[in-house]
Protein backbone atom coordinates (compact mmCIF):
# COMPACT_ATOMS: atom_id res chain seq x y z
CA UNK A 1 0.00 0.00 0.00
CA UNK A 2 0.97 3.62 -0.74
CA UNK A 3 1.56 5.39 2.61
CA UNK A 4 1.48 8.82 1.64
CA UNK A 5 0.09 9.87 -1.82
CA UNK A 6 1.40 12.82 -3.00
CA UNK A 7 -0.19 15.88 -2.79
CA UNK A 8 -2.29 14.49 -0.04
CA UNK A 9 -1.95 16.47 3.32
CA UNK A 10 -0.67 14.07 5.89
CA UNK A 11 -2.12 13.72 9.19
CA UNK A 12 -1.00 12.88 12.99
CA UNK A 13 -2.41 9.69 14.94
CA UNK A 14 -5.46 11.92 16.77
CA UNK A 15 -6.52 13.27 13.62
CA UNK A 16 -6.68 9.64 11.92
CA UNK A 17 -8.08 8.94 15.02
CA UNK A 18 -10.99 11.57 15.09
CA UNK A 19 -11.53 11.23 11.37
CA UNK A 20 -11.72 7.51 11.19
CA UNK A 21 -14.00 7.28 14.66
CA UNK A 22 -11.58 4.62 15.74
CA UNK A 23 -9.97 5.09 19.19
CA UNK A 24 -5.99 6.06 19.38
CA UNK A 25 -5.42 3.12 21.37
CA UNK A 26 -7.47 0.76 18.75
CA UNK A 27 -4.84 2.19 16.11
CA UNK A 28 -2.36 1.46 17.79
CA UNK A 29 -3.01 -2.14 18.27
CA UNK A 30 -3.73 -2.33 15.10
CA UNK A 31 -0.28 -1.12 14.24
CA UNK A 32 1.26 -3.87 16.93
CA UNK A 33 -0.70 -6.74 14.89
CA UNK A 34 0.31 -5.30 11.18
CA UNK A 35 -3.15 -4.48 10.24
CA UNK A 36 -1.98 -0.97 9.19
CA UNK A 37 1.20 -0.26 8.01
CA UNK A 38 3.08 2.27 10.34
CA UNK A 39 3.46 5.86 9.23
CA UNK A 40 6.25 7.86 8.31
CA UNK A 41 8.18 8.95 11.41
CA UNK A 42 8.75 12.23 11.79
CA UNK A 43 10.65 12.14 15.36
CA UNK A 44 11.17 9.30 17.63
CA UNK A 45 7.46 9.64 18.91
CA UNK A 46 5.63 10.93 16.30
CA UNK A 47 4.76 10.23 13.04
CA UNK A 48 2.02 10.76 10.34
CA UNK A 49 -0.35 8.88 8.26
CA UNK A 50 -2.17 9.29 4.94
CA UNK A 51 -5.65 9.19 3.73
CA UNK A 52 -4.61 5.41 2.76
CA UNK A 53 -4.51 4.96 6.46
CA UNK A 54 -7.66 6.79 6.60
CA UNK A 55 -9.78 4.40 4.00
CA UNK A 56 -7.52 1.26 5.31
CA UNK A 57 -8.89 2.01 9.12
CA UNK A 58 -12.60 2.53 7.67
CA UNK A 59 -12.52 -0.93 5.83
CA UNK A 60 -11.17 -2.66 9.09
CA UNK A 61 -13.90 -0.61 11.06
CA UNK A 62 -16.30 -2.39 8.72
CA UNK A 63 -14.93 -5.46 9.15
CA UNK A 64 -15.06 -5.39 12.74
CA UNK A 65 -18.20 -3.78 13.50
CA UNK A 66 -20.54 -5.00 10.66
CA UNK A 67 -18.86 -8.34 9.74
CA UNK A 68 -17.59 -9.30 13.35
CA UNK A 69 -14.43 -10.42 11.97
CA UNK A 70 -12.06 -11.58 14.20
CA UNK A 71 -8.45 -10.36 13.89
CA UNK A 72 -7.12 -13.18 12.22
CA UNK A 73 -9.78 -13.37 9.94
CA UNK A 74 -9.15 -9.29 8.92
CA UNK A 75 -5.57 -10.35 8.48
CA UNK A 76 -6.39 -12.77 6.01
CA UNK A 77 -8.71 -10.32 4.15
CA UNK A 78 -6.19 -7.45 4.00
CA UNK A 79 -3.39 -9.93 2.57
CA UNK A 80 -5.74 -10.79 -0.28
CA UNK A 81 -6.41 -6.95 -0.80
CA UNK A 82 -3.09 -5.61 -0.61
CA UNK A 83 -1.88 -8.76 -3.22
CA UNK A 84 -2.53 -7.39 -6.50
CA UNK A 85 -1.81 -10.66 -8.51
CA UNK A 86 -5.26 -12.06 -6.92
CA UNK A 87 -8.14 -11.79 -8.88
CA UNK A 88 -10.77 -9.66 -7.66
CA UNK A 89 -12.80 -12.63 -7.41
CA UNK A 90 -10.40 -14.67 -5.24
CA UNK A 91 -10.40 -11.20 -3.14
CA UNK A 92 -14.02 -11.11 -2.70
CA UNK A 93 -14.00 -14.75 -2.16
CA UNK A 94 -11.98 -14.28 1.05
CA UNK A 95 -13.93 -11.57 2.19
CA UNK A 96 -17.26 -13.65 2.10
CA UNK A 97 -15.46 -16.82 3.34
CA UNK A 98 -14.25 -14.51 6.71
CA UNK A 99 -17.66 -13.79 7.38
CA UNK A 100 -20.13 -15.28 9.91
CA UNK A 101 -21.88 -17.40 10.19
CA UNK A 102 -19.72 -20.07 9.96
CA UNK A 103 -21.07 -23.20 9.90
CA UNK A 104 -20.29 -25.71 12.98
CA UNK A 105 -21.14 -28.88 11.98
CA UNK A 106 -19.39 -32.17 13.78
CA UNK A 107 -18.38 -35.43 11.46
CA UNK A 108 -21.23 -36.80 14.01
CA UNK A 109 -24.28 -35.12 12.70
CA UNK A 110 -22.70 -35.58 9.39
CA UNK A 111 -21.36 -39.59 8.87
CA UNK A 112 -24.43 -41.70 8.30
CA UNK A 113 -26.90 -39.66 8.85
CA UNK A 114 -29.38 -39.88 6.22
CA UNK A 115 -31.15 -36.45 6.84
CA UNK A 116 -27.53 -34.95 5.92
CA UNK A 117 -26.66 -36.98 3.32
CA UNK A 118 -29.84 -36.35 1.05
CA UNK A 119 -29.53 -32.45 2.18
CA UNK A 120 -26.30 -32.54 0.00
CA UNK A 121 -27.93 -33.81 -2.72
CA UNK A 122 -30.24 -31.59 -2.49
CA UNK A 123 -27.96 -28.76 -2.26
CA UNK A 124 -25.58 -30.14 -5.00
CA UNK A 125 -28.49 -30.60 -7.51
CA UNK A 126 -29.73 -27.05 -7.16
CA UNK A 127 -25.92 -25.77 -7.50
CA UNK A 128 -25.56 -27.63 -10.49
CA UNK A 129 -29.62 -26.58 -12.23
CA UNK A 130 -28.62 -23.05 -11.68
CA UNK A 131 -25.18 -23.25 -13.30
CA UNK A 132 -23.99 -22.26 -10.57
CA UNK A 133 -19.46 -21.89 -10.07
CA UNK A 134 -18.92 -22.52 -6.24
CA UNK A 135 -16.26 -24.46 -4.55
CA UNK A 136 -17.83 -27.14 -2.57
CA UNK A 137 -15.76 -25.73 0.62
CA UNK A 138 -17.91 -22.77 0.58
CA UNK A 139 -19.27 -21.94 3.80
CA UNK A 140 -22.48 -21.00 2.42
CA UNK A 141 -22.71 -24.51 0.79
CA UNK A 142 -22.11 -26.00 4.50
CA UNK A 143 -24.86 -23.57 5.72
CA UNK A 144 -27.53 -24.64 3.36
CA UNK A 145 -26.81 -28.25 3.45
CA UNK A 146 -27.43 -28.15 7.62
CA UNK A 147 -30.49 -25.66 7.21
CA UNK A 148 -31.59 -28.51 4.47
CA UNK A 149 -31.64 -31.32 6.36
CA UNK A 150 -33.09 -29.38 9.95
CA UNK A 151 -35.67 -29.40 7.27
CA UNK A 152 -36.01 -33.39 6.60
CA UNK A 153 -35.47 -33.71 10.28
CA UNK A 154 -39.02 -31.55 11.20
CA UNK A 155 -42.20 -32.88 10.20
CA UNK A 156 -43.69 -29.55 8.71
CA UNK A 157 -44.87 -29.79 4.92
CA UNK A 158 -42.44 -28.29 2.66
CA UNK A 159 -43.01 -24.61 1.58
CA UNK A 160 -44.81 -24.01 -1.42
CA UNK A 161 -42.00 -22.13 -3.93
CA UNK A 162 -39.99 -25.21 -3.82
CA UNK A 163 -36.12 -24.59 -3.19
CA UNK A 164 -35.92 -23.69 -6.89
CA UNK A 165 -37.69 -19.99 -6.91
CA UNK A 166 -35.79 -18.79 -3.60
CA UNK A 167 -32.71 -19.40 -5.62
CA UNK A 168 -34.11 -17.53 -8.69
CA UNK A 169 -34.94 -14.70 -6.39
CA UNK A 170 -31.36 -14.22 -5.27
CA UNK A 171 -29.71 -15.02 -7.94
CA UNK A 172 -31.32 -12.22 -9.88
CA UNK A 173 -30.69 -9.54 -7.51
CA UNK A 174 -26.79 -11.00 -6.84
CA UNK A 175 -26.25 -10.35 -10.25
CA UNK A 176 -27.14 -7.07 -10.51
CA UNK A 177 -25.14 -6.28 -7.21
CA UNK A 178 -21.91 -7.79 -8.91
CA UNK A 179 -22.43 -6.32 -12.11
CA UNK A 180 -22.75 -2.49 -10.44
CA UNK A 181 -19.61 -3.49 -8.96
CA UNK A 182 -17.77 -4.50 -12.08
CA UNK A 183 -19.33 -1.09 -14.30
CA UNK A 184 -17.73 1.02 -11.80
CA UNK A 185 -14.33 -0.89 -12.51
CA UNK A 186 -14.22 -0.86 -16.08
CA UNK A 187 -14.31 3.10 -15.74
CA UNK A 188 -11.20 3.25 -13.80
CA UNK A 189 -7.58 1.84 -15.09
CA UNK A 190 -6.54 1.41 -11.17
CA UNK A 191 -9.63 -0.90 -9.37
CA UNK A 192 -9.48 0.36 -6.04
CA UNK A 193 -9.38 -2.91 -3.76
CA UNK A 194 -9.84 -1.44 -0.42
CA UNK A 195 -12.89 0.19 -1.50
CA UNK A 196 -14.33 -2.98 -3.53
CA UNK A 197 -13.76 -4.75 -0.27
CA UNK A 198 -15.64 -2.50 1.61
CA UNK A 199 -18.67 -2.49 -0.25
CA UNK A 200 -18.59 -6.64 -0.43
CA UNK A 201 -18.61 -6.25 3.11
CA UNK A 202 -21.80 -3.60 3.66
CA UNK A 203 -23.13 -5.45 0.26
CA UNK A 204 -22.96 -9.00 1.93
CA UNK A 205 -23.76 -8.19 5.17
CA UNK A 206 -26.15 -5.23 5.68
CA UNK A 207 -28.55 -6.00 2.66
CA UNK A 208 -28.47 -9.70 4.15
CA UNK A 209 -30.31 -7.81 7.15
CA UNK A 210 -32.13 -5.71 4.28
CA UNK A 211 -33.64 -8.76 2.95
CA UNK A 212 -34.41 -10.87 6.13
CA UNK A 213 -36.21 -8.04 7.43
CA UNK A 214 -38.41 -7.55 4.40
CA UNK A 215 -39.14 -11.13 4.35
CA UNK A 216 -40.75 -10.79 7.90
CA UNK A 217 -42.31 -7.47 6.78
CA UNK A 218 -43.80 -9.23 3.45
CA UNK A 219 -44.48 -12.67 5.69
CA UNK A 220 -46.85 -10.39 7.78
CA UNK A 221 -48.45 -8.80 4.88
CA UNK A 222 -49.37 -11.66 3.64
CA UNK A 223 -50.57 -13.37 6.62
CA UNK A 224 -52.92 -9.67 6.93
CA UNK A 225 -54.24 -10.50 3.65
CA UNK A 226 -55.05 -14.16 4.09
CA UNK A 227 -55.67 -15.05 7.48
CA UNK A 228 -56.72 -11.62 9.04
CA UNK B 1 -56.39 -28.27 23.84
CA UNK B 2 -57.93 -32.12 24.04
CA UNK B 3 -55.26 -34.21 26.29
CA UNK B 4 -56.57 -37.84 24.94
CA UNK B 5 -58.27 -37.96 21.58
CA UNK B 6 -60.81 -40.50 21.05
CA UNK B 7 -59.32 -43.46 19.86
CA UNK B 8 -55.71 -43.04 20.17
CA UNK B 9 -53.64 -45.07 22.01
CA UNK B 10 -52.88 -43.06 25.59
CA UNK B 11 -48.81 -43.57 26.06
CA UNK B 12 -46.81 -42.94 29.23
CA UNK B 13 -44.01 -40.33 29.75
CA UNK B 14 -41.41 -42.84 28.75
CA UNK B 15 -42.99 -43.41 25.42
CA UNK B 16 -43.52 -39.45 25.05
CA UNK B 17 -39.90 -38.96 25.95
CA UNK B 18 -38.88 -41.43 23.18
CA UNK B 19 -41.15 -40.59 20.10
CA UNK B 20 -40.77 -36.51 20.39
CA UNK B 21 -37.60 -36.64 21.35
CA UNK B 22 -37.23 -35.18 24.34
CA UNK B 23 -35.62 -36.18 27.68
CA UNK B 24 -38.43 -37.29 30.34
CA UNK B 25 -36.46 -34.49 32.47
CA UNK B 26 -37.50 -31.70 30.19
CA UNK B 27 -40.90 -33.05 29.14
CA UNK B 28 -41.16 -32.63 33.39
CA UNK B 29 -39.87 -28.92 33.03
CA UNK B 30 -42.45 -28.17 30.51
CA UNK B 31 -44.93 -29.95 32.48
CA UNK B 32 -44.32 -27.42 35.57
CA UNK B 33 -43.85 -24.60 33.91
CA UNK B 34 -47.43 -25.27 32.22
CA UNK B 35 -45.88 -25.77 28.62
CA UNK B 36 -47.60 -28.89 28.54
CA UNK B 37 -51.00 -29.82 30.59
CA UNK B 38 -50.94 -32.25 32.53
CA UNK B 39 -51.50 -36.36 30.93
CA UNK B 40 -54.67 -38.42 32.51
CA UNK B 41 -53.45 -39.99 36.10
CA UNK B 42 -53.84 -43.32 36.61
CA UNK B 43 -52.17 -43.84 39.74
CA UNK B 44 -50.81 -40.87 41.93
CA UNK B 45 -47.00 -41.69 39.62
CA UNK B 46 -48.00 -42.19 36.95
CA UNK B 47 -50.29 -40.60 33.96
CA UNK B 48 -51.17 -41.26 30.22
CA UNK B 49 -50.24 -38.99 27.84
CA UNK B 50 -51.82 -38.94 23.65
CA UNK B 51 -51.14 -37.70 20.65
CA UNK B 52 -51.85 -33.85 21.39
CA UNK B 53 -49.12 -33.67 23.89
CA UNK B 54 -46.78 -34.93 21.46
CA UNK B 55 -47.56 -32.88 18.47
CA UNK B 56 -47.29 -29.69 21.27
CA UNK B 57 -43.60 -31.09 22.27
CA UNK B 58 -42.64 -31.30 18.56
CA UNK B 59 -43.80 -27.76 17.98
CA UNK B 60 -42.16 -26.73 21.36
CA UNK B 61 -38.97 -28.56 20.14
CA UNK B 62 -39.25 -26.21 17.06
CA UNK B 63 -39.67 -22.89 18.95
CA UNK B 64 -36.63 -24.45 21.52
CA UNK B 65 -33.85 -25.83 18.86
CA UNK B 66 -35.02 -23.75 15.53
CA UNK B 67 -36.58 -20.38 16.78
CA UNK B 68 -33.97 -20.31 19.64
CA UNK B 69 -37.60 -19.16 21.97
CA UNK B 70 -37.25 -18.46 25.53
CA UNK B 71 -39.99 -20.06 27.60
CA UNK B 72 -41.55 -16.57 28.38
CA UNK B 73 -41.77 -16.34 24.46
CA UNK B 74 -42.91 -20.07 23.75
CA UNK B 75 -45.71 -19.47 26.71
CA UNK B 76 -46.94 -16.49 24.64
CA UNK B 77 -46.85 -18.36 21.32
CA UNK B 78 -48.68 -21.22 23.33
CA UNK B 79 -51.17 -19.41 24.18
CA UNK B 80 -52.29 -17.67 21.23
CA UNK B 81 -52.12 -21.21 19.56
CA UNK B 82 -54.74 -22.47 22.33
CA UNK B 83 -56.80 -19.23 22.06
CA UNK B 84 -59.09 -20.02 18.72
CA UNK B 85 -60.65 -17.08 19.22
CA UNK B 86 -57.60 -15.49 17.85
CA UNK B 87 -57.17 -14.94 13.59
CA UNK B 88 -54.65 -16.93 12.85
CA UNK B 89 -53.32 -13.75 11.53
CA UNK B 90 -52.69 -12.92 15.32
CA UNK B 91 -51.13 -16.22 15.87
CA UNK B 92 -48.80 -16.23 13.18
CA UNK B 93 -47.73 -12.42 14.39
CA UNK B 94 -47.24 -14.18 17.76
CA UNK B 95 -44.82 -16.62 16.25
CA UNK B 96 -42.91 -14.21 14.56
CA UNK B 97 -42.79 -11.15 16.99
CA UNK B 98 -40.89 -14.29 19.72
CA UNK B 99 -38.65 -15.18 16.79
CA UNK B 100 -35.13 -13.53 17.23
CA UNK B 101 -33.40 -11.52 16.40
CA UNK B 102 -34.62 -9.03 18.55
CA UNK B 103 -33.79 -5.18 17.58
CA UNK B 104 -31.39 -4.02 20.84
CA UNK B 105 -32.06 -0.20 19.54
CA UNK B 106 -31.12 2.17 22.78
CA UNK B 107 -33.06 5.74 22.50
CA UNK B 108 -29.50 7.12 22.29
CA UNK B 109 -28.95 5.75 18.81
CA UNK B 110 -32.13 6.56 17.29
CA UNK B 111 -33.14 10.33 18.86
CA UNK B 112 -31.64 12.85 17.12
CA UNK B 113 -29.68 10.59 14.60
CA UNK B 114 -30.15 11.87 11.14
CA UNK B 115 -29.25 8.30 9.76
CA UNK B 116 -31.79 6.72 12.10
CA UNK B 117 -34.71 9.62 10.64
CA UNK B 118 -33.72 9.00 7.11
CA UNK B 119 -33.76 5.47 7.57
CA UNK B 120 -37.22 5.45 9.18
CA UNK B 121 -38.85 7.66 6.08
CA UNK B 122 -37.12 5.07 3.76
CA UNK B 123 -38.50 2.16 5.36
CA UNK B 124 -41.87 3.56 5.75
CA UNK B 125 -42.00 4.81 2.20
CA UNK B 126 -41.00 1.30 0.90
CA UNK B 127 -43.61 -0.16 3.12
CA UNK B 128 -46.09 2.22 1.81
CA UNK B 129 -45.21 2.02 -1.43
CA UNK B 130 -45.63 -2.38 -1.74
CA UNK B 131 -48.56 -1.47 0.47
CA UNK B 132 -47.82 -3.77 2.79
CA UNK B 133 -49.82 -3.99 6.21
CA UNK B 134 -47.63 -4.30 8.80
CA UNK B 135 -48.11 -2.76 12.77
CA UNK B 136 -45.11 -0.13 13.45
CA UNK B 137 -44.61 -1.87 16.14
CA UNK B 138 -43.10 -4.73 13.85
CA UNK B 139 -39.84 -6.04 15.17
CA UNK B 140 -38.43 -6.02 11.31
CA UNK B 141 -39.41 -2.72 10.61
CA UNK B 142 -36.77 -1.63 13.50
CA UNK B 143 -34.12 -4.60 12.26
CA UNK B 144 -34.79 -3.03 8.77
CA UNK B 145 -34.29 0.53 9.89
CA UNK B 146 -31.31 -0.38 11.79
CA UNK B 147 -29.61 -2.02 8.90
CA UNK B 148 -30.75 1.28 6.32
CA UNK B 149 -29.24 3.15 9.04
CA UNK B 150 -25.94 1.33 9.38
CA UNK B 151 -25.78 1.67 5.68
CA UNK B 152 -26.19 5.26 5.64
CA UNK B 153 -23.05 5.77 8.34
CA UNK B 154 -20.60 4.01 5.56
CA UNK B 155 -19.32 5.37 2.83
CA UNK B 156 -20.03 2.23 0.73
CA UNK B 157 -22.05 2.78 -2.62
CA UNK B 158 -25.43 1.75 -2.51
CA UNK B 159 -26.21 -1.35 -4.21
CA UNK B 160 -27.39 -1.09 -7.93
CA UNK B 161 -30.77 -3.03 -7.60
CA UNK B 162 -32.30 -0.49 -5.27
CA UNK B 163 -34.04 -1.38 -2.00
CA UNK B 164 -37.67 -1.86 -4.24
CA UNK B 165 -36.14 -5.03 -5.70
CA UNK B 166 -35.49 -6.60 -2.45
CA UNK B 167 -39.04 -6.03 -1.57
CA UNK B 168 -40.51 -7.39 -4.89
CA UNK B 169 -37.53 -10.30 -4.40
CA UNK B 170 -39.09 -11.68 -1.00
CA UNK B 171 -43.01 -10.30 -1.70
CA UNK B 172 -43.33 -12.90 -4.53
CA UNK B 173 -42.08 -15.61 -2.35
CA UNK B 174 -43.42 -15.12 0.43
CA UNK B 175 -46.78 -14.79 -0.92
CA UNK B 176 -46.68 -18.44 -2.08
CA UNK B 177 -45.09 -19.83 1.09
CA UNK B 178 -48.23 -18.10 3.16
CA UNK B 179 -50.38 -18.85 0.49
CA UNK B 180 -49.83 -22.59 0.29
CA UNK B 181 -51.10 -22.56 3.93
CA UNK B 182 -53.62 -20.90 3.22
CA UNK B 183 -54.86 -23.62 0.70
CA UNK B 184 -54.02 -26.38 2.74
CA UNK B 185 -56.49 -25.05 5.69
CA UNK B 186 -59.09 -24.21 2.76
CA UNK B 187 -59.68 -28.41 2.75
CA UNK B 188 -60.43 -28.80 6.25
CA UNK B 189 -62.95 -28.00 9.18
CA UNK B 190 -60.46 -27.76 11.82
CA UNK B 191 -57.31 -25.63 11.35
CA UNK B 192 -54.94 -27.77 13.03
CA UNK B 193 -53.25 -24.61 15.23
CA UNK B 194 -50.56 -26.21 16.34
CA UNK B 195 -49.25 -28.04 12.72
CA UNK B 196 -49.68 -24.12 11.02
CA UNK B 197 -47.45 -22.76 14.02
CA UNK B 198 -44.79 -25.36 13.80
CA UNK B 199 -44.63 -24.86 9.75
CA UNK B 200 -44.18 -21.16 10.30
CA UNK B 201 -41.40 -21.74 12.57
CA UNK B 202 -39.79 -23.84 10.08
CA UNK B 203 -40.96 -21.41 7.40
CA UNK B 204 -39.54 -18.02 9.35
CA UNK B 205 -36.81 -19.54 10.39
CA UNK B 206 -35.10 -22.55 8.00
CA UNK B 207 -36.14 -21.08 4.59
CA UNK B 208 -34.75 -17.80 6.09
CA UNK B 209 -31.29 -19.64 6.62
CA UNK B 210 -31.82 -20.94 2.89
CA UNK B 211 -32.19 -17.56 1.39
CA UNK B 212 -29.41 -16.17 2.87
CA UNK B 213 -26.67 -19.51 2.02
CA UNK B 214 -28.14 -19.20 -1.62
CA UNK B 215 -27.40 -15.77 -1.61
CA UNK B 216 -23.59 -16.22 -0.92
CA UNK B 217 -23.81 -18.96 -2.73
CA UNK B 218 -24.93 -16.76 -6.01
CA UNK B 219 -22.72 -14.07 -4.95
CA UNK B 220 -19.72 -16.04 -5.14
CA UNK B 221 -20.82 -17.24 -8.73
CA UNK B 222 -21.67 -13.75 -9.76
CA UNK B 223 -17.71 -12.75 -8.68
CA UNK B 224 -16.14 -15.95 -10.38
CA UNK B 225 -18.41 -14.59 -13.85
CA UNK B 226 -17.68 -11.28 -13.69
CA UNK B 227 -13.65 -11.23 -11.55
CA UNK B 228 -12.57 -14.58 -12.38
Amino acid sequence: MQVLKEGARPMLMAELSRRSGVPVATIKYYLREGLLPPGRATSATRAQYGEAHLRRLRLIRALVEIGEVPVAGIAKILAAVDDESESLHVMLGTVQYQLGPHPSVKPSQTDGDESWQAATREADDLIAAMGWKVTRAAPARTLLIAALATIRRTSAAPPAPGLRAYAEAVASLTDKEVASVDRQDADRQDVDRVAVAESAVVGMVLYERVLVALRRLAQEDASARHFG
